[in-house]
């Protein structure tokens, strides 16, 4: 025999778990969320752990670093297959789903769906490599409604401000529409020495929107220094940064009402409002800020800051944080997508979506000391063992008493009632039941919490 | 800009996904499963989809070739953490978990988890590569009653018999222990040249194992076949299947009773049946089988061609089959193992566990429509709009209705009302609700399915 060598598991960095009690908890979460989404219509959906890497390929460049690729153990010669990826998001693989069963789906599909997602972070304090999301999304075929757009903050301000444990957080909505920014950007002609101007670049503007992305993480001065360092690389012989600034301007600060926003925008006369796609966003978060007035002050907030930095958004965006601690990033974040599916399909497939960051919430709330964490098990009853020659009898009252709706341990052996007793207090579980010691005596039942304790029948029993 | 180019997606073979409408039923059953095993009082845990790779490695020959690794599609170089793997099963992570948090739980640590596995097979019609799995198991330290071998197949047969579209199947569970096996080949004398004997080599005995665990799917000539070969590689003269024959002929034979399996055992001339193992395993087996004894006739046989393939079980072996269709394979398999975390800490940590292989189980009922497959919407009601500039009353309905725990979807558009009605009918919604189209006139409920139509109010309104 060789000797027992003992290896003590160390967690997996990035890869959260819980223990029951836990657990408990984040089962309720779940339950929470899925009867809010619900109770909108929402159907569920899954989608498979993975997708083929060409499809989660170029949705973003930050987000590609981080694809997990999976690969068997052993391969054996003669594998043919497509490389397969976890995917980091529910956004792609619902594009994806929405193609491949268009013809079975009825539209506007509207689904949520509640999956672990990966991102091959470097390990670090607090970053997730395996988490939870939690997202509804509505498609339409040709045109979706810009009612959507408000309906999916609303529901998200309906969970986030309901969950247990959140009561006392406040948190704010911040919305904007791309539309204003990449109409900004538009508007822009950049001269050039032979005294004609020209447009910025497509992939210009698509760095300016992710450096922009940043503003909240990186702060202003180092914002401006890369988009400086962004028009330099391109050829661009003086300052974008200055010519970038008076939108840079208008991120800082969060407006109550998108009339608010777009005075500060035509007071600025560095900014081109006459741009019709700036025009266009201005006029859709006026809509959306509209139809959110019945959440309470200070819910929502038009924010020009907001821009996502995934490259499928074209329309409303949406981030969520806690008022308090804006730098902790967005804990519910998503927006409008005219065109996702369009690579699978020949169809115009517009979307609008929004995800809660599930397990990152979840753990600040835990490590804060917020959740209810309570009981270690289900179970309402322990039903004491009296003896092994009473087994069937308390066998017997606990499937009454399951029948009845309630959740019930037997204890595994009969061991003395201070233990047994000792081992629901332990779990938590509210309350004891003693079968019969004897022949033709009553049965009994303790509150743990009150102490009391009194006769009772399983056929009729009530919680006290 | 470039032509589009569209590539319709394709369903990557071995990884399933679902229709909305099956996807309810799938969450149905969920639900299902979930509120038997707290109704028993099991706590829920999950763990991560990784594990370190050393710690899936070496728990059974076959399931090793199947792990899936994971791995940063772009690795940075200095990468040096361990190499991470998707578990394939609850119970080896299970068993890690239990060793990781040892001192913060309580036993016996009764458990129930319901993820995700994947094994990395070849792709081949009807099998799959991720599935779900829903296990309960119980943890004990030092000792584990033999109580909890009967009451894991007990709970799983309340479970199968009654989940969704089950109602018309036949199922067996077939219940063996290994230590009858074991003690068999214990029993066994290999004769020498020299006259003398030898026992059998560890490693020849789990070969033996994992031979006669393919007996359904290989068939007794076959597997002697094996096992011949088996014999003749680790340079044993003489045919080894002829000394293993007795053995197998009784695995032909499910036995209604440990008792009539124990005669038969009798009655077999070469079986060694002094052996102190075998009889352990017979005295546990007929103890397990006498608990079940409540179960409907057929439910439970005592049956020795159960040995399951995984190295880790010690004891109480199950598996459950279609009475009509063994061949198909099992559905629901377990057993008891003694020290599955014994590589982890230094205590002694007996288990017993039990495992519905979900997908494989629901997508047969799926491809055969015998689930109950219908609605495409949760929503109860779809809440008609009348006109756009009737919103706000039919939001505010709605709102009332999901207040009193009804779901409730409003319609996007103010679209022709047939066209509102078909949808609901699409969907399958039950009820369709019409506020009032002009001020002062009531509102109305019609049930979709009986064509009814009635005057009701939001706060009053009841299912009819």
């Amino acid at each position: 025999m060789n000797e027992k060598r003992i290896h003590k598991p160390r967690p997996v960095s990035g890869f959260p778990e819980w223990l029951p009690e836990v657990r408990m908890v984040e089962l309720a979460w779940f339950d929470h969320i899925r009867r809010i989404f619900e109770s909108y219509g929402f159907c569920n959906i899954e989608t498979p752990s993975v997708e083929e890497l060409d499809v989660l390929h170029a949705k973003g460049e930050d987000v590609d670093k981080e694809i997990y690729v999976i690969e068997r153990l052993h391969k054996e010669d003669g594998d043919k297959e497509a490389r397969l990826a976890l995917h980091f998001d529910q956004t792609v693989p619902l594009a994806r789903y929405t193609a491949q069963h268009f013809n079975e789906l009825t539209f506007p599909f509207k689904r949520y769906q509640m999956q672990r997602v990966w991102r091959g972070e470097r390990p670090q304090a607090g970053r997730f490599r395996e988490f939870y999301q939690c997202d509804i999304d509505v498609i339409a075929v040709d045109n979706l409604p810009l009612h959507f757009d408000a309906e999916m903050p609303a529901i998200m301000w309906e969970v986030l401000s309901s969950l247990p444990g959140m009561g006392g957080e406040k948190i704010q909505i911040r919305i904007s529409n791309r539309k204003i920014l990449m109409g900004f950007l538009e508007g822009l002609a950049i001269p050039r020495p032979d005294g004609t101007t020209i447009p910025l670049s497509a992939d210009l503007k698509a760095e300016i929107v992710r450096d922009i992305d940043k503003l909240e993480k990186l702060g202003k001065k180092t914002v401006l220094q890369r988009i400086d360092g962004t028009g330099s690389r391109a050829g661009i012989g003086f300052g974008l940064d200055g010519i970038i600034l008076p939108f840079i301007e208008l991120c800082e600060t969060a407006y109550r009402s998108a009339d608010e926003l777009e005075i500060a925008l035509t007071n600025s006369r560095d900014i081109n409002t006459g741009n019709s796609t700036l025009k266009e966003g201005i006029e859709e978060l006026s809509f959306v800020m509209d139809q959110l007035k019945h959440l309470p002050g200070g819910a929502v907030v038009a924010d020009l800051s907001i821009v996502r930095g995934l490259d499928y958004y074209t329309g409303t965006v949406y981030e969520t944080v806690f008022t308090g601690d804006p730098g902790y990033g967005s804990i519910c974040s998503g927006g409008r997508y005219d065109d996702l599916a369009g690579s699978y399909i020949n169809k115009h497939l517009p979307g609008v979506g929004i995800s809660i960051g599930f397990s990152r919430l979840f753990d600040r709330l835990r490590q804060q000391g917020k959740l209810p964490v309570g009981a270690k098990s289900p179970a309402d009853i322990l039903m004491v063992l009296p003896a092994d020659d009473r087994r069937a009898e308390a066998s017997e009252t606990a499937r009454i008493l399951r029948e009845r709706g309630f959740n019930v341990e037997l204890y595994h052996s009969a061991a003395k009632i201070k233990k047994q007793m000792e081992y629901a207090g332990k779990k938590s579980i509210p309350y004891v039941w003693f079968p019969p010691f004897e022949d033709g005596q009553p049965h009994e039942v303790k509150n743990m919490q009150t102490g009391e304790q009194q006769k009772a029948d399983a056929q009729t029993w009530r919680r006290s």
